[in-house]
């Protein structure tokens, strides 16, 4: 499979469906490896060896060159194209909204649907304070899309750009993390738009 | 002040650190606003009008429009100098660790740092549970970054960039979380490299 990208991915992470949602809108080919990460498998020495940091997504270059971190991914893959903004404050913005999705997103709303849905080990074993701190971050998280998505097709000027595959990854399924999206209506009417641009695929869409 | 940039800052945050440091070794004039967030002054009206997500830092440009998110502003600050490599591949990379700088050094080294030294409500009631999740975190992203510094001057290539600025900003200080950096050799004769570079200030310089 010389020549072509790979991705080391989990089907159910929504971190691993943003490389493979930007790829399949620029039609790059890849080839997906499947990795296990509720058995441990990423902080076995073989994956370790691959990504120090023990995680996925890892995105093989065609030339072996490897890059981990989703929404470095998304820069990378979407420079120069449609995806990320030619303009320098509007690609500034992107960049605000790739950090927030990483610290404030998330380690919330991605976290709980982890525990309350995903990982077989955790299932059940949340306590009332961690689901409570989640949702209180969380509903942070949203309300401050909110605030932009209540005005605005978009999260950055007038089109749609790797900020809003990043934030769509997990704000699609926040429901499987115990969250209610309907006090978000601009956020609904901004789900809907995403899922409606040509090309789109499903979290479950595979190469 | 029309003309030149604002950036509202506590002065013990590392992330606040960030922006300061970069303005200053690009010689950009810059007004410093204190903002007291042991008081929760980020979360009241005034200010989560200018930054919806309630957080500092918080860069106003000289046109008036505003950009949140260290690490967006390095790369914004940064963009066409010395301090952002050119290179395609390298600036992937960069991009790679200032994404790992938020979401496993700073979640865990700079919110250690935060309970156990700098917010005087937190000081002293830290549960052992927290601190042992805190050093498990820290030392994994430790352990990451020695990886690499072991053998390399920088994080990405073979210069000083914007990913160094942001992994110093909080490594540097990171003994104050509890965090013993003996056992990485690699980062601590880094931390000696970026202290010893030309305009260098401290986390404590003010314009």
């Amino acid at each position: 499979m010389a020549g072509t990208y790979t991705l080391y991915s989990m089907q159910s992470s929504g971190n691993c469906y943003k490389p493979r949602l930007l790829m399949h809108l620029l039609g790059i080919d890849f080839r997906l490896v499947d990795v296990d990460t509720f058995s441990g498998e990423t902080r076995r020495a073989e994956y370790m060896a691959l990504n120090p940091n023990g995680r996925v997504p890892l995105l093989v270059l065609p030339d072996g060159r490897r890059l981990s971190e989703s929404n470095a991914m998304l820069l990378y893959l979407g420079e120069q194209t449609r995806y990320v903004p030619n303009d320098r404050y509007e690609r500034a913005l992107c960049h605000q909204w790739l950090f927030f999705e990483q610290y404030e997103h998330e380690p919330t709303i991605a976290v709980a649907r982890s525990w309350l849905k995903i990982y077989p080990s955790r299932i059940g074993k949340a306590t009332p304070e961690q689901i409570a701190a989640w949702q209180k971050g969380g509903n942070h998280a949203l309300g401050v899309m909110e605030k932009r998505l209540a005005g605005n097709d978009w999260l950055v000027g007038a089109n749609y750009t790797v900020a809003d595959i990043a934030l769509y990854a997990y704000t699609h399924v926040a429901g499987e993390g115990g969250f209610d999206l309907g006090p978000y209506p601009g956020i609904g009417a901004w789900l809907a738009r995403v899922a409606s641009q040509p090309g789109h695929v499903a979290l479950d869409w595979r190469p």
